[in-house]
């Protein structure tokens, strides 16, 4: 955890209370488990301060997401700090289980991102979740260019969290966070299979 | 995030039901960030699913965890899932300021996993979260070998989550799963301090 001394102070013209609650671009990539349930955790940290959450599901089917989904409901319905909205784009389609076709997917996918910019343009929430949000990207289904560019000219004091492994090296170059979660081992490996409140 | 195919199918006399519920021993360790809040997301799963969770605050100043905690109180106090119980090793104590001297921090923390092993032995929780309790192992304030002994031989299927930096060896060969998480690249490397509803 960093100890609140940054590396140097730039010479940015910010004062520091304007350079600590600059919006962040944060990437939760690798191959390692943890991607999305820090990004929820993040998102749990956004509610507790009163912040409006917009969660959008990209690629997993819906079974993967129930706890998170369930969970957040009960904080943005308890009035005691955010609301929350839960986007499913493309209703629960999975990269797992193919219903309908590649390019129903596609279209899916690019409807999905043409709805998180206009909630980016109008500021309809403080922090954004976008789960699995690198996939359609590297499909080649969403514009990297389009995201990056409309990423950093996004108004006001919105926080994107952005997950899934391969990110794009531009998105990368754009983020203010990155970590990549990295595996060192997993029950996979010993023959266990994913188990419910675990991977779930 | 693992394809629901295992590796290879273990002889070691267990059904696959039985194999996929053991209790795993979960540890997130490394520099970047996410270990904790990815621990939280691994709890709100387990909450979900009606399970009794168990926070266990190691190091870490009362500030830090304040999203969490109040998070994980609305969701358990909503009868939604299971309860939740949120334990203060030293109340609040934290090695950014420390009050009190050394020998009162390890005492302090020895006393916290007394509790731990009461807990695991009267089988209180389904979920553990340690949290940055790597650190007192560390020090040398709790014993490693007795750690890896309980958990090994705790009762039941209960599952707990181990987070903090520089995990001791014989914790990581104890532990089911093992995710690093690595920092690729911070704000506070371009000198932008913590922020409000994302470090806290």
């Amino acid at each position: 955890m960093p100890q609140g001394k940054p590396a140097y102070v730039p010479d940015d013209g910010l004062t520091t209370r304007q350079r600590r609650n600059r919006p962040l671009l944060v990437v939760h990539t690798g191959a390692g488990k943890g991607k999305s349930t820090a990004a929820f955790g993040l998102a749990t940290r956004g509610w507790a301060q009163g912040w409006d959450i917009g969660v959008f599901q990209f690629v997993k089917s819906a079974k993967w997401r129930i706890g998170e989904e369930k969970a957040l409901r009960v904080l943005g319905e308890s009035g005691e700090g955010g609301r929350v909205t839960w986007n499913k784009m493309g209703e629960g389609w999975s990269w797992i289980q193919r219903p309908g076709t590649e390019a129903d997917h596609a279209a899916d996918a690019a409807e999905g991102w043409e709805q998180i910019k206009r909630d980016l343009a109008a500021e309809t929430y403080r922090l954004y979740v976008l789960d699995e949000f690198t996939y359609p990207i590297k499909w080649g289904w969403i514009d990297v260019a389009d995201v990056v560019q409309t990423l950093r000219d996004r108004p006001g004091a919105q926080h994107v969290i952005i997950t899934g492994r391969d990110a794009h090296p531009d998105l990368l170059d754009a983020a203010d966070l990155v970590t990549e979660m990295t595996k060192i081992r997993h029950p996979m490996d010993t023959g266990q299979k994913g188990q419910r409140g675990i991977e779930w």
